[in-house]
């Protein structure tokens, strides 16, 4: 299970501190995605999509704890409750606008990655696979979620 | 960038074929998470959510195709503008249902994903970051998407 980088994020965000901590809470910021020239004909049809998932390795994020306080709550959560990017395999997921697609690079719009972050994946969204109401949504109830940027308890120290 | 499984699938499925090809177009279909006991102290606090994300290494798809034809149509696309298994890093995305969370396992309903599949992490499902309208949806405009089932294109062969 050893992953390749099909890319990489060029962003505004140089630390963790003062990045959003979610895509969806920062749909101003935007970001390039440059592909690695052999993945490049996997973009075909791309761009009739609005959105895509982005998926990518959390080069910054400090080792995994089980347990973690969150950006977003005073308490102790277990991180699979959570979004931290401190976890076991820290592989991001983000929401974002797909703004263009210009030859080996994406533009994209809504991010929370840094700059240099490997890009391993790709996909479509689709809200029949995708986008569902949820009633329960945990500690995350009645969180106010916007403006919220992260600091660098979960970053490797430099 | 290397992976560590966290848990194990235990589902209905054996092969590709016949799998459904999204967990959210075969809701009845339910499955087990095996966890890793190092890993249980992270599910505290998971059983708050209706929802969760669920991303597992495909350990039985193919070498990945730069283009290739979905199960939705018959006409060629790149692999990124479709959520084929065979991907570059082969991880799949699938919005489950939370159905229990028991010590070390989680039961889960709507599910896609071949038994003995590694799992790589869970994160609760949360709206406001993952739920979006998304008006232009690319080749899958106008497809039929339930019922359908997945064939062995893309899986290894035995």
């Amino acid at each position: 299970m050893t992953l390749k980088p099909i890319g990489v994020i060029r962003a505004p965000f140089l630390e963790a501190k003062e990045t959003p901590i979610q895509a969806a809470l920062c749909p101003s910021a935007e970001a390039l995605i440059e592909l690695f020239p052999e993945f490049v004909p996997g973009l075909k049809d791309l761009e009739g999509f609005d959105r895509v998932w982005i998926l990518c390795w959390l080069h910054q994020a400090a080792p995994a704890r089980m347990v973690i306080t969150p950006f977003l709550d005073d308490r102790e959560h277990g991180v699979f409750a959570t979004r931290s990017p401190s976890r076991p395999n820290p592989i991001s997921l983000s929401c974002v606008r797909l703004l263009s697609v210009n030859a080996n690079s994406l533009r994209i719009g809504g991010v929370d990655m840094l700059d240099q972050t490997p890009v391993l994946d790709i996909k479509p969204y689709v809200p029949a696979f995708d986008s569902f109401e949820s009633k329960r949504i945990g500690w995350f109830e009645n969180k106010e979620l916007h403006p919220f940027r992260a600091d660098n308890r979960f970053q490797l120290p430099h």
